[in-house]
This record gives structure tokens, sequence and C-alpha cells, in this order.
């Protein structure tokens, strides 16, 4: 995906959105949220959907979501004290693996401040490998409902 | 404080109360918030309120609260994706340094899943020392509205 | 333990140690280590040494070990991109519980920069409470092997 | 860079390198360690030496590094109480922007555990904006001493 199609991402553009305080420990030294923290917030959207409406139960469940892949482009700071809103559709959905996309916006503001994709495998508990059958039904039902209806961009 | 003075915490008890959601890296291999991260959120709902209502600005100020001394007892366990309340209060306010007590509530219960103390030291931001006349005016106002009236238990 | 007597801990008052590099995100917006931090650094150097001294094995172990209580004492700062010394000792070992005490000292200097209890409560994994017969015979041996030999301080 | 040619990535391929501890909290539940964690790491590896070789300050340098974007490939989990090697090489020497690229390898085994990529833009600290000159001799002359003698791959 291009730069200027990242930067025209909206809040509409995605299907679901979780709203999240920043913590003091997110800014570095530079007085804005570290890179790396980017991450932990997109984990954080793609887990709270997949235990609230894909019936993921992290301790117990016998398909688990291991990252692949994941990278980032960062647009503008935010930092701490922000609230960010982390907006997240899926713009792959294949037998096993799904490609998530998140948007980071600052309440307040309409353009985005960071865009990331990262892709889960999902593998059976006890072999840490994707099963043949693929991904567990309430998983794909509940990943499609926030697929992006576009052809997948990036 | 005893601990049952401490398990016996409710939300009426603090003056100042701000919602985060947790993360899911905020929880370890055995799938609870980790002891640490409740520090983090202790620092967070502190600078909140002390951007918010004292007037600091962590990248300006003159003055800068450092921690020489914090403190946490862990009653129950909670983690992601549940969504905490951070109960704040003072307990102690001293010419240079503050003592404040945090409790973290899950939302939708009512006993404590963690109380917890620390100590700012307000130093100037040059010499990393406390200054001769003690904390700036707009600090001591902000934190005194939020002093339990009561005098310090911990 | 009074400050005076925290403040003249040396390397040589612990029986195990740890050698740990910072990480840049570990300092704040004041370019020291965040007082947080302490405790990720306490949990690592107490778990590395019950995976290597104490047969504990995190993901299958039928006891684990619970945070019940943590507290910490900052003198000096220290941050990256410096390294430092974890030094274990354990205070108090009882039936089912430990209190450890971790002294981090900057590498080449002698005094301590902060040092810091915590109390693990060991638990059946089944129930997490703990069992009737107390912590296993390996926990205990090798928990043992660090304890002060003179009467808990803190 | 095709996957295979991540997978062939060897220590020899980089021209730093730095040990680097694992963390208890830097596992999640999954007993491995957590995707956003290596990006920790990253940057921790490239400010030791931009700090130690190429005399950056963060507290008072005049040009200071922003993240435009990273991204990780992940080809074998690796957890604590592991220690891993971090070795960093230049992919990209620009006028005022360096991709730097990873490779994360887990003490005792040859084949990378993951490898990943980050693009620092130096801004002057007042504007936040690249400067006209580019980035200062020193950062330069630093940089390219671990620039990759052939083309970039990535």
């Amino acid at each position: 995906m291009a730069l200027s199609e990242i930067k025209a991402r909206r809040r509409s553009d995605y299907k679901f959105q979780l709203e999240y305080r920043t913590r003091w420990s997110d800014n570095d030294m530079y007085d804005h949220m570290n890179n790396s923290i980017y991450y932990f917030l997109f984990d954080s959207v793609v887990n709270t959907y997949l235990i609230n409406h894909c019936k993921l139960d992290p301790p117990t469940s016998t398909q688990v979501g291991l990252v692949v892949h994941s990278h980032c482009d960062y647009l503008a700071p935010t930092g701490f004290p922000a609230i960010v809103d982390l907006a997240l559709r899926v713009n792959k959905l294949g037998k096993s693996s799904v490609t998530y996309e998140i948007g980071v916006f600052e309440r307040g503001t309409e353009e985005p401040k960071a865009v990331g994709e990262f892709i889960h495998v999902f593998v059976e508990r006890e072999s840490m490998k994707p099963g043949t059958t693929g991904m567990k039904e309430d998983l794909r039902t509940g990943l499609a409902a926030i697929q992006s209806s576009g052809k997948a961009k990036l």
C-alpha cells in the first residue's frame, strides 16, 4: 500500500474499534510513544476481538494464533496522556492465517498516527503447527465479519 | 496499614479515578496481570492527575517528581482483557514530598485487586535535588484536593 | 530495615548474581530507568534462579509462585545503556512462602541503586492455593542455599 | 528480501553484536517471547550503537532519530530465560535516514529466530524535522562502519 493510501485511512475504513488510554511508561526519552508500544496495542485490540467475538480463550483454546510477521508505518507522534482509538480490519483471510490491519487514531483528530499490519497463523496448541483443516469455524466467522469488502491493499 | 484495612478499601475511599484497559502483554505465563504492571498503572494515574490538575508538564516543568519508594499488596488476580478502575488519594503531603495511595478495582467488582503506595519527591529539574522552598504551589494545591481527610493510614 | 542499612548493602551481602543489560525503553522522559522496570528485573533474577536451581518449569510445574507483596527503595538513578548486576538473597523461608531481597548495582560502582523485596507464595497450579504440605522439596533446598545466614533484616 | 534469504542469515552477516538476557515479562501466555518485545530489543541494540559509536547523547544531542517504519519476520520462538545475540547491520544509508537490519539469535544456535528492519530519520531536536544538511558527520561515519558491503537486500 502506498504511503499516500496509508495516510488517507480514516476510522470509517475499519469495522471494529477500541479505545485505549496511553501509559506514562509508553513515552520514551523524546516524550512520545515509543515505536514498540504500537505493537502492544495491536496485540491488545486483536486479542480482545478474538476473545469477545471469535470464542478464543487463551489459556484453554486448542488453537492459538502465532505472529509470523508484523510491520508499522509511523506518520505522526502521539503519546501519554493521550487517549487513542485502535481501529481494526481484516485484510486477508486464508485457510490457517489472517492478516490484520490496525489504525491508531488520537482522540479528537481524524488522521491516523500510525497504520500497521500483522499476520497470525492459527496453530494447534499441542504441536504448535497449523492443523490440516485450518482455523476453527468460530475464528473464521468472527474474522470474516470485519474483513474489508474491497480487495486487500497491503 | 493492616491487611484487613487494605482489603476493606472501596472506590469511595478515593477522590480521583481513571479507567484503564489492560493489554495483552500485561499477562504473564500464568494468565494474570504481572505484578510489575501494577506499578506502570500507578505511574499513569498519578502523572495524569499531575498533568491535568497540578499543571505538571513533564518535558518543561522546572520541578519533576522522582519516585523514592513504592510498595504494593496483591489481593486477588486480574488481567487482560479486564478493564480496571485506578483510584487515587494522597495519604501524606510534605514540604517536597507526597505519598500517594492507589487502589486497583476490576470493572464490575467491589473489592480491590491490589492496593499500593508510592512516594514522589519533587526536585528541581536542573539539580535533581529538592528546592529550598519545597514543591510549587500548583502542585501543593492540586494534591491537597485529593488528600484523605482522615489521618494517613499506611 | 533502616535506610542506612539499605544503603550499606554491597554485592557481597548476596549469594546469587546475574548481569542484565538495560533497554532503551527502560528509560522514561527523565532519562533514567523508570521505577516500575526494577520490578521486571526482580522477577527476572528470581525466576532465573528458580528455573536453574530449584527445578521450576513455569509451563508445567505443579506449584507456581504468586507475588503477594513487593516493595522497593530507590537510592540513586541508573538507566540505559548501563549494565546492572542483580544480586539476590532469601531473607525469610516459610512453609509455603519466601521473601527475596534484590539489590541493583550498576556495573563499575559499589553502592546499590535500589534495594527491594518481594514475597512469593507457592500455590498448587490447579487450585491457585497453597498445598497442605507447603512448597516442594526442590524449591526449599534451592532457596535455602541463598538464604542469608544472619537474621532477616527487612 | 525473500523468506529463504531471511532464514539463511547468520551472525557473520552482521558487523555489530550485543548479548541480551531475556526477562520474565518478555514471555506472554504462550510461554514465548511476545512479538512486540523484539522491537524493544531492536531499539536497544541500535541506540547502544548510536551512543557508543556515533556520539549520540539522547538527552542533549541536537539531532535525534525518529522511527518512521519497522517490520519483523518471526521464524522460530525464543523466550525467557534464553540469552539472545542481537546482530546489527546498516542496509541503506541516505542523507537523513538509515535502514537498520537486526537478526535475533539464541545463544547456542546458528539459525535466526527473527529478522527485522527499521528506518530512523534523523531530525533536528527543536523542529522535529530533518535539517537541510542531513545527518551529522559522526552519525554518518559510525553508521557507514557497519554498512553491508553488498547491495541492500530488503
